[in-house]
């Protein structure tokens, strides 16, 4: 197999993941006998110092012309002061809708070697295995009218017909993948984009006979993640209650730093990065953890490239070292052993 | 001192709690040498079956020439298909709006003996001791337009100067006779509102010099929370993200049935109630946890009616018996006595 691939390092420690990732999809490629074009552009921050752009035309033609995009992470302090279309995340927000990327992909699974650094109780947590979709191109992000002066300020969430109806598919497909259970989340007594989606929901599981749903409102769903995550299988909702949610589920498991996602549209494309931060802080100094986006590249192979086995090469390789006990720092545990972002990349590469 | 107080049991569990709660109101009564003249009135589903309307007019009025305003719980399965303005919670809204009740004060603080049934582990629990301060009037929750078609649909987040500055001006006096530190939430690198929001918070932390001000997005305060919670002391936020965050929160010690909350508008009127719903499903077994609403009435007399010492004896009443490890049956634990709602109100009487 031949794909092109643009990768966006981004910015703070998004080249030093990205490097890393790099490496474990070249050794796939050679192992498995596939070649992966690589064309590098930029975003966030480092595009606005460069193009004076977060996301220049330039960076959207190459990924126009590729299979897939491998992102690191943008954003830092440098920028933050920056009008808003001068921020880096806009670049983001710019070439999710540009592609129309209306699918965001966000497992969360337990890695038994982590859950020492998960806040939850071990038996809350150890059986996790969720996934949250999320609408990734409408509602409160995108609708208009949106204004603001000194006085007063408005936002307009809006949703059409046709927008949930595709995620509303694509949660249901990926439930049947899974364990056939779909939870989707509204806040159908407040709100009536809520009652839309609910409508839909309601109507859409007729089609999907081998799935079993419930609906649940967003306030709750917000409790029941924390006290028994293990009940959620698949689990769909709007932009902004997906943000929230995922990132709230993002943590239940201690793994935060090892979470990949994906940003699809039905058809083979997509947009992957890890669900961290571009953490300035640390940048640099080659100690990033590169598990979520080695992990990125995984689902990249599945759901982009329809690799299965590759990507559960990878899945399994980056396991493997977890239970080997080797951790980068921001893991590290007593007894275990600190790697940099490099040497924790070759146990997984070795692997 | 005398005042009035309309009670409003409300459904479910509402007027088993509510029964609790005004024992305890009254005994506190007593031994303080005040009045407290409680008038009955019917809402949500109880007020949809006896007027068809979830707040009748006759609970305005009676609220309106009261004092202060405490309520059990509303809802169940009964209305759960009911049109929207014959749905209970819509008795909830319109009594917030109708009173201007634009701050929710949710408490979370942990009580040690409650700890092992908190999701999380102790040691990231144990000195949690925070304070969400939630717009309740604003927001998506009121703004129009709101409208549904069979093809689209939309919500209207507004928010003006005025109804931001009064409750920003609200959570930094409560910082202020707290640790002094507040935690302003918002999603500023994506709306026009949390912009605004923002900008006031920044404005207004110029006459509140001792008070510490950080802003955090939402998403990342749903981690937070759950990862450090410690870490904060007050939280304002607008309606959305605060019914989000506020419930979130209430899993984090444990004590979900034994929070309360108020609902305020800057004089000293207020509505006050437990922060879990109508639990239908043990609705009229006598064994409901009647804390939170217990817990309600102690922030009415500190907040409506200015009555410190009376509130702090009933705090330290009801710490004392589950200290003494008496508790009903949603928080047994091994080894601990499980009472039914009037036998464990007895106790809190009897301390
Ligand atoms: C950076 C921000 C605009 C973005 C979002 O809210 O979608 C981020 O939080 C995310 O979840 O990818
Ligand atoms: C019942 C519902 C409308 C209400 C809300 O969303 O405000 C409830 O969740 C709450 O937090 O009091």
């Amino acid at each position: 197999m031949e794909k092109k691939i643009t990768v966006l390092p981004g910015d703070g420690i998004g080249p030093e993941v990205i490097a890393s990732a790099v490496r474990v999809l070249q050794v796939i490629g050679k192992r498995f006998n596939h070649t992966f074009h690589l064309g590098y552009a930029a975003i966030g921050g480092a595009a606005i110092d460069q193009y004076n752009n977060p996301l220049p035309n330039e960076t959207i033609h190459m990924c126009e012309e590729s299979d897939a995009v491998l992102l690191g992470a943008v954003g830092g302090p440098k920028w933050d002061n920056n009008p808003t279309h001068l921020r880096p995340e806009k670049g983001l927000l710019q070439i999710r809708k540009h592609f129309d990327l209306f699918a965001n992909l966000r497992p969360v699974k337990a890695f038994p070697s982590l859950l020492a650094s998960s806040p939850l109780k071990r038996e809350v947590a150890e059986n996790v295995d969720l996934m949250i979709v999320r609408e990734l191109t409408g509602g409160i992000y995108f609708g208009e009218p949106r204004k603001k002066t000194a006085d007063a300020a408005v936002d307009t969430c809006v949703y059409s017909r046709e927008e949930i109806e595709r995620i509303v598919d694509n949660a249901f497909e990926l439930a049947r993948l899974r364990r056939g259970k779909l939870c989707s989340v509204d806040k159908a007594n407040v709100l009536d984009t809520s009652r839309l989606w609910r409508e839909i929901v309601e109507e859409k599981k007729k089609s999907y006979p081998d799935v079993q749903v419930e609906h649940n409102l967003v306030d709750s769903v917000a409790m029941k993640l924390i006290t028994n995550p293990c009940h959620y299988d698949v689990v769909v909702t709007e932009n902004m209650f997906g943000d929230i949610l995922s990132d709230e589920a993002s943590v239940i498991t201690g793994s935060l730093g090892v979470l990949p996602s994906a940003s699809i549209r039905g058809d083979n494309f997509g947009l992957y990065e890890p669900v961290h931060g571009s953490a300035p802080e640390i940048a640099g100094q080659g100690i990033a953890n590169p598990a979520a986006t080695i992990l990125s590249v995984a689902m990249m192979l599945q759901y982009s490239f329809g690799l299965k086995e590759e990507a559960a090469e990878i899945e399994r390789a980056v396991s493997a070292v977890f239970d080997d006990g080797y951790f980068t720092a921001d893991l590290a545990q007593d007894g275990t052993r600190v790697l940099s972002t490099d040497e924790w990349t070759d146990k997984v590469i070795n692997e």
